[in-house]
């Protein structure tokens, strides 16, 4: 029986609790949440400028009671076959997780014990270098930005000694694209796990996909989002492709309930409508191309875009540029980085969207000096 | 630049991208799904018998375009401030999770570095198990069934040099609780975080909860879950309640944007029909009270249920009658361990479906012998 006496005052310091934190997470930046200003127009996180599938919307006023009361499938059949007859796979090939964010923490614990390595390129989504800090493992980050977008990365991602290698192909913020022949030649030199996060795929040119090659590369694993082309980021879904074996390995490390029943009959009917889907990812792609042409109008570089959204070399105004957009409630993206600091990316939204940017750009440049 | 050969042969095997695999995941049993049984009745996983407050229907038909297609808010703020509201607590005190699951991944990957343990009762619920091997650190199991139930629980727990305790109050499957006072001398004597994960609370007497003494323990976590009382185990939907500045560095490791749109609308509805979670809870009560009669009939020993099932000391023949009783598509729950292999847990279903389980158990327990 312990004996110790309870501590005189009831309330202890916070810090008596805070030191039982892991020392990676005390160390971490607190997390920011995305500018969420309103009425305003969002250029700046790179989601669909239109709403999903009306049969989406449809389907919503169709969930039960009992799909909220009992657990959802935890391997989400429905979606997960459904997913495979969309992208020619097999089921057993897809693991659907709550959000692609989802899929990559599940990667990580999954193939990143102490010690070991992940590799990307530089700079790219964020969440790859958090997800490092919190499994406590090392981040190799190769900058392509300085190598002038010339596309030797892949060779070089090879050569880390990484236990995992992670591309987002066409790349975010850069909205560039690795051809396949690169890749798979990656796939083929690495001795470790080479996850393609194709987000954006959909905008990119046709046959820049690695699913086809999916069973030619058994440490391969294929990573796509509902949040951009489907227009579904509030359901949260996203879905990994890999060979079965090791989808059943990842299945271990899952929630076993990570995606909700709502959404996964969401993802279904928004997988079916692939009329709707072609139709939105034409109307972004037609926009994209009037803004690249306003953009190159005002003197900005810019590698060409395969996403939904243009990185523009604006020069040492790109700062003040953000904060003059931001004052009339426009919002792009701007980073107060070495190696983005000059830069701006903007997301394509509605054609009045787009067209307000423009006009605003065009009235402040002269205002703002060279 | 690489100059090492090709493989002649595309098709690699399996086992080249398997090696990659931390050890830990490699040696842990494959994901088995709760059991799928078409047209049966279900008194085997404990989720609510009748469905979600109508408020919470009402309201899935009013989720907008937006709401699907921006990404949800990173915090949850609405439902934040509303289960702040309804538990009397601050919202810095609150972070929602992806179901009360998503909150011990989040609180284990905070709390838990290589050479820490954590320690629980057992047998409890397993996913505390499955955590402690994925974060791979070692999990200490108190055994309370062989101490007849008696709870020196706590003070056994406080001694284990355990980093995180993670205590299940009603315990799953016992049905039991452990007194406020008992768990607030715990969290004094314990140098560590002391987790009580009330998913079955509101089954229990009143004043069980440790909400109340969350200002005074800073290394107290509290979890609720949306999928018991509330009926939204299909929704995904938990909630963590601690320390402020605990709150802010465990949301460093969450997803940012873990909890989908759908649910944060419909959990915040939930809680707000405070009326209809009231008489949910009565209609449960009564029937468990029915339902322990009968076992009482039964011959049965169980010790007070606190939550919305009942585990039943059923002898040798405990695993013939969950045979019996599935091959009449009535679903209880029986686990071959040592521990409970003469147990049966039956969750509370709606009167008919426990009139049915009563009499088919009548007219079974004479030809299973003694």
């Amino acid at each position: 029986m312990d004996t110790s006496p309870r501590p005189q005052a009831d309330q202890l310091p916070a810090t008596a609790a805070l030191r039982h934190l892991r020392p990676e997470i005390r160390a971490m930046r607190g997390y920011t949440p995305g500018e969420q200003v309103r009425d305003c127009i969002k250029l700046n996180t790179n989601e669909c400028p239109w709403g999903p599938s009306p049969a989406v919307a449809a389907a919503l006023r169709t969930i039960s009671d009992e799909s909220m009361r009992l657990y959802p499938n935890p391997l989400a059949q429905g979606l997960r076959t459904a997913a495979a007859a969309r992208f020619d796979v097999q089921p057993s090939q897809v693991l659907v997780g709550n959000g692609s964010d989802d899929c990559l923490t599940i990667l990580y614990r999954a193939f990143l014990g102490a010690g070991s390595r992940v590799a990307c390129p530089w700079p790219t989504y964020g969440l790859y270098e958090t997800l490092a800090t919190l499994q406590g493992v090392e981040l190799v980050q190769v900058d392509y930005l300085q190598r002038g977008g010339t596309w030797e990365l892949p060779s070089i991602l090879a050569r880390q000694a990484a236990r995992m290698v992670v591309i987002a192909n066409p790349n975010n913020p850069s909205s560039t694209l690795v051809d396949v022949t690169s890749l798979r030649q990656l796939a083929y030199e690495l001795d470790g796990i080479l996850v393609v996060d194709e987000a954006y795929i959909d905008f990119a040119a046709t046959d820049a996909s690695m699913l086809p090659y999916l069973d030619r590369h058994p440490n391969l694993v294929v990573l796509r989002t509902f949040s951009k082309s489907y227009s579904l980021a509030g359901a949260r879904l996203g879905l990994l492709f890999a060979h079965p074996e090791v989808v059943t390995q990842l299945e271990k490390v899952k929630d076993s309930y990570n995606v909700n029943a709502i959404s996964q009959c969401l993802g279904e009917v928004a997988l079916q409508d692939r009329d709707y889907h072609r139709s939105l990812v034409m109307r972004i792609l037609a926009e994209r191309a009037v803004l690249e042409q306003a953009c190159r109008g005002f003197g900005w570089s810019f590698p060409p875009a395969s996403a939904n959204f243009v990185l523009c070399e604006v020069g040492e105004r790109a700062g003040d540029l953000y904060r003059a957009l931001k004052a009339r409630r426009i919002l792009v993206r701007w980073w107060d980085t070495p190696q983005l600091r000059t830069k701006l990316r903007i997301s394509v939204g509605q054609p009045q969207w787009n067209a307000a940017f423009i006009a605003a750009v065009a009235e402040l440049l002269p205002g703002l000096g060279a």
